[in-house]
């Protein structure tokens, strides 16, 4: 299967992992919105948070702990930040491998709303 | 504790509730920013995505999945849409009690950025 984030899971791609699980890895967003932006994926293929089944509770869980302890580790957890998945078209999706990012180091302005 | 969305798990405040299980109920944000806007929260209080211990891992899965088949009830799964912790300051959390945005029912635009 052609797909990056399956690559990095399998470190074809080398890249500099934040954290590492038997479920998950996480790793710097390339084009970073804010100066902390972390993915967080399973390193199982799953298109998107709409291809999961009920069995991924606990895979899902531990997306959202990971990410919670990789803020405290960089140390952006006081102050707070953003945890996102885009999901499908309307979501804005743009890598068809399941991604939870991690946006902060600094306030954030947001805006979301349907186009008009 | 003075916490409103307490007040909505213990129905003190009559709300309707799309989905409830053990650990979360979700009901419809009262401003929504857009077409479908719920909103998923642990009905044991927890302050934000900052404050949850390693032993929520489970409970932080059904509320993600929570939150997939809501999307799946409300027939925007296959479009897509946005699902959103805001957690602290920084992330521009509004209500002290753990909630997860499921935004979608339209093409969604995105801006996310550092305040400058």
């Amino acid at each position: 299967m052609d797909c990056v984030f399956c690559k990095i899971v399998k470190k074809e791609i080398p890249t500099e992992f934040l954290h590492e699980d038997e479920l998950v890895v996480a790793f710097r967003d390339i084009n970073p919105i804010a100066p902390a932006h972390v993915l967080v994926i399973p390193k199982k293929h799953i298109g998107s948070v709409a291809d999961v089944s009920e069995s991924d509770e606990k895979l899902m869980g531990r997306m959202i702990l990971s990410a919670k302890r990789i803020a405290e580790d960089l140390k952006i957890s006081g102050n707070g930040y953003k945890l996102l998945f885009r999901v499908g078209r309307h979501g804005g999706q743009e890598v068809g491998h399941l991604h939870l990012h991690l946006i902060g180091g600094a306030k954030l302005s947001e805006n979301i709303r349907p186009v008009t």
